[in-house]
């Protein structure tokens, strides 16, 4: 199979949702222009973007609703599900921990980590805040897929060190700072801001 | 000026946050190996991105920081500021309201609406959260380029077709479900769930 880009796996993402959405409405089939429609873009690019991985609609039927998000799961490996534990008890990490898309879509945080003596024991959306100093120890016992970092940037670069020695196989980092990780490691910054330069880089060049 | 896609433009916004930082440090020059590494990109790719805009570095000199960080900006449409009005007072809107990256990049959140009376007249980081019901009439009186939409699914569109009648250019749209909005405003869906799938993607196809 071909590589995916970044912004096919975004795509691929937000029809998953529609479809999902669709499902729950009782429609059995959707055709590319629908598709389009909710997803901010073209017929053309959604017919591209699902022949990557061999999806062909029938013409004037469409795609099969329940078919093509079996396919999406599949591709972005949400077959399975994902064990994944929250660094940083602060504001971000709190809309993150009680943000429910996470466990719909399979990533279930089975722990929060914080350095804040007052967090540390008090519960979150029904888990408990851990002591971060015993965050190496803890992934060792319990072997983690995913750590989400929203820590402060100082804070980020000995926590990423703690969850590489832990085994750690992807981490999202909000924290504003670059990180550094072995090339095994797959991190991926999230930088909030980026999202409103898309928006003013649009309202520029428009 | 080549359209840039919105892949670039995230790219951009990181190369701008990881510039600012070395300024910061005191550096003037980079190189497109350190853009590269602290991006989780290639040299290749830095300076394919920048030979867009007709940046190039000086072999074994590199890229002028300062002068580099101007050109983004300006590319990325960052040198003006932007009126922001958030709507949706729950967790991720304060998140959103608390996040100090938005400032200092030029982005004022001005405003802050709620439908819940208990949260009306209260004040979020310095800001009164003001009546939904009030947000068209306060537009026409104050215009705003961007709003930030972070209520529930079933309160968002409504909440879009009262921003269009207000004359809003773009919408960040953080509520799970889609929106409808005329093509002349520039509407981007924000899915916490999609980036977490961008690593479940590549764990799956590693």
């Amino acid at each position: 199979m071909r590589k995916i880009s970044e912004s096919t796996v975004r795509r691929l993402s937000l029809y998953l949702r529609f479809l999902e959405q669709s499902q729950g409405q009782g429609l059995t089939t959707i055709s590319s222009g629908e598709l389009a429609r909710r997803g901010g873009t073209t017929s053309a690019q959604v017919r591209k973007d699902l022949s990557f991985f061999g999806s062909f609609g029938k013409r004037g039927l469409g795609y099969s609703v329940p078919e093509l998000a079996t396919q999406i799961r599949d591709i972005l490996g949400l077959d399975r599900s994902y064990r994944v534990v929250l660094v940083g008890a602060g504001r971000i990490g709190g809309a993150l921990a009680q943000y429910e898309g996470f466990r719909r879509r399979g990533f279930d945080i089975t722990a929060i980590y914080d350095c804040d003596p007052r967090k540390i024991g008090t519960r979150w959306s029904g888990l408990l805040v851990r002591d971060v100093r015993k965050l190496q120890a803890d992934l060792k016992k319990e072997p983690i897929d995913i750590a989400i970092v929203a820590t402060p940037a100082e804070a980020a670069q000995e926590v990423v060190n703690q969850l590489v020695a832990g085994g750690v196989g992807a981490i999202l980092n909000f924290a504003p700072v670059a990180i550094d990780a072995p090339a095994a490691v797959i991190v991926k910054h999230v930088n909030m801001a980026a999202e409103l330069e898309t928006l003013s880089y649009a309202l520029a060049n428009r």
